[in-house]
């Protein structure tokens, strides 16, 4: 018996901040599997900021959207799959998909931890967060480090390795709550509301010993405060510039401290340090265990949400990991 | 018998373009050399873009500059020392000087090269492009290159080792003659005039393979129209920053694509890479030999000519190496 699904297509493409009439929820049959396929029911998705620069270009009209997720096999012609497998996969966005399996990722999940976590910090956001910090920012123990966004997905995981780490932490987030969050729950040493006042000034009170490691999720204003600030041959790690991503310029004046301090500036993706993942996964677990690194989340329910989701998290709505549960 | 000696000191922090006003030519004896000093008279001196950013601080008003120069020993109570030895020191700015011999590097010029090139292609400029491009910017054979300020002093020699290196190679000046010199005697791929029209879109052109290696000494639109460029793990090695040097502000909006081609971006100093010093040495002193690299000089007379060399320098009106010349 077919499966019936709901998808969300990109119908527009946004000019500045996205609005709900750039999307459009489509309802359709999913069939039962043919030989070689599966079909899943997906359980989790994510929605994250890397998703708005591809709606300008890479992101096709009026199709179901792409976007990390985790579902189960509900039927299956695939002998390497079984019916209850739990299999990571890059089609969010709808609840159901039939796949010949390429592109699944069979996942075993910790029983004592939720499934949620593998779509954060067991998943992209915390992987990113860490080999950004480990790898590409080289941090060394007890450095001094600031991370913007430091309440999101990717930021407050950062923040928290690096405390592990015994290093000094400043974290940037827009609100009082989140910055509440930081101090009292993270624990790292200074939290700054960047809606307070000039991030500069901020951060240069905030880090009277300057900074060794800059992990960059904003870019603009961010950036520019960070590199007034770096100390010589200090790291700057970019994973994500959110100021730009909307439209606004954001343009960075302060570029002259790469030569004064000699700087290394690195973007990356995760696929730069597949290396690490083993040792990503037994790490975070025990963190996570332990309570050693904290998490939040912001689930909305129902793949109808999604659109808000990601919008919300464009204006910064979230609380930690932005997610849409699908089912259970 | 003392020695009657010319120097430059700074009275005024330039706000802006420097002037003339700005420096003082003050006359003043150097007395003959105590025990374990030598005297220096000073045969070449530099300018440098380096020298700007140092005059809003770090030199000192109303005492003689610093700066790069090569020099001739003619009195000496120091065993280290023999009259008419050559020395390169940091004593620039000045006809003579007493030392007690720290910081003087005695050199033996080539005979069959002329003293200038250990001012250049063989001294701190020549190092800084060797060593920027291919262990900074990690050249490898047949990469698409682009350099900025290409027929100055660092980019000329860089444009060239690219070329020997069998890269593809352009390079941004800021005339029709230094284009000229740059593919007619340089033999670069394609020489753009920055003044002739936006360099972004002269970028655009000139790269249809895009960019690997950027080697920047200007920053801001360079910097902008070369992001725009860059290829899948590019890199862009930061020597300088020219174009924010003298107040003007420098923005740059297109730093997204670190994230998006993963690039790294690198700020240096010679001193980063001092294990190349004897390969760069050996290397430089055949290729210069061969008429592999060319180079040009624009040399000025007298120590009294120094503030206009330098203000020439920031204005763009040498060809290649600026250089005054104080005495033979």
């Amino acid at each position: 018996m077919p499966y019936a699904s709901r998808e969300i297509h990109l119908v527009a493409r946004p000019e500045g901040m996205p609005r709900p009439g750039d999307f459009r929820l489509v309802e359709r049959e999913v069939a039962d599997p043919g030989e070689g396929e599966v079909v899943v029911r997906n359980l989790l998705m994510s929605v994250d900021p890397y998703m708005r620069p591809r709606l300008a270009e890479a992101q096709a009209l009026n199709v179901a959207m792409d976007g990390g997720a985790i579902g189960r096999v509900v039927a299956s012609r695939n002998p390497a799959f079984a019916e209850g497998d739990i299999v990571r996969n890059g089609h969010g966005f709808r609840d159901y998909f039939a796949s010949d399996g390429r592109g699944l990722q069979k996942l075993a999940p910790d029983p004592a931890l939720p499934l949620s976590v593998y779509m954060h910090a067991l998943g992209g956001t915390g992987f990113t967060a860490y080999g950004g910090l480990l790898e590409i920012g080289k941090l060394k123990d007890g450095e001094q480090v600031f991370v913007s966004t430091a309440a999101g997905a990717v930021g407050s995981v950062v923040a928290q390795i690096a405390k592990i780490n015994g290093c000094y932490v400043v974290g940037s987030t827009g609100s009082d709550d989140k910055v509440r969050w930081l101090t009292d729950e993270a624990g790292i040493d200074v939290a700054i509301n960047y809606k307070a006042g000039p991030i500069g000034k901020a951060v240069q009170a905030a880090t009277p010993k300057g900074i060794d490691v800059y992990f960059d999720n904003v870019g603009g204003d961010h950036l520019d405060a960070a590199l007034r600030r770096m100390n010589t041959l200090g790291r700057i790690a970019v994973c994500g510039m959110i100021a730009g991503y909307n439209g606004q310029p954001a343009p960075v004046t302060g570029l002259s401290a790469i030569i004064y301090s000699r700087v290394n500036i690195r973007g990356f993706v995760g696929t730069d340090f597949m290396h690490l993942y083993d040792q990503f996964r037994s790490d975070m677990t025990d963190w996570l265990k332990s309570g050693r690194v904290k998490y939040q989340e912001t689930v909305l329910e129902g793949v109808d949400n999604a659109p808000a989701a990601f919008i919300g998290l464009m204006k910064g709505e979230n609380a930690g990991k932005m997610l849409v549960r699908l089912a259970d």
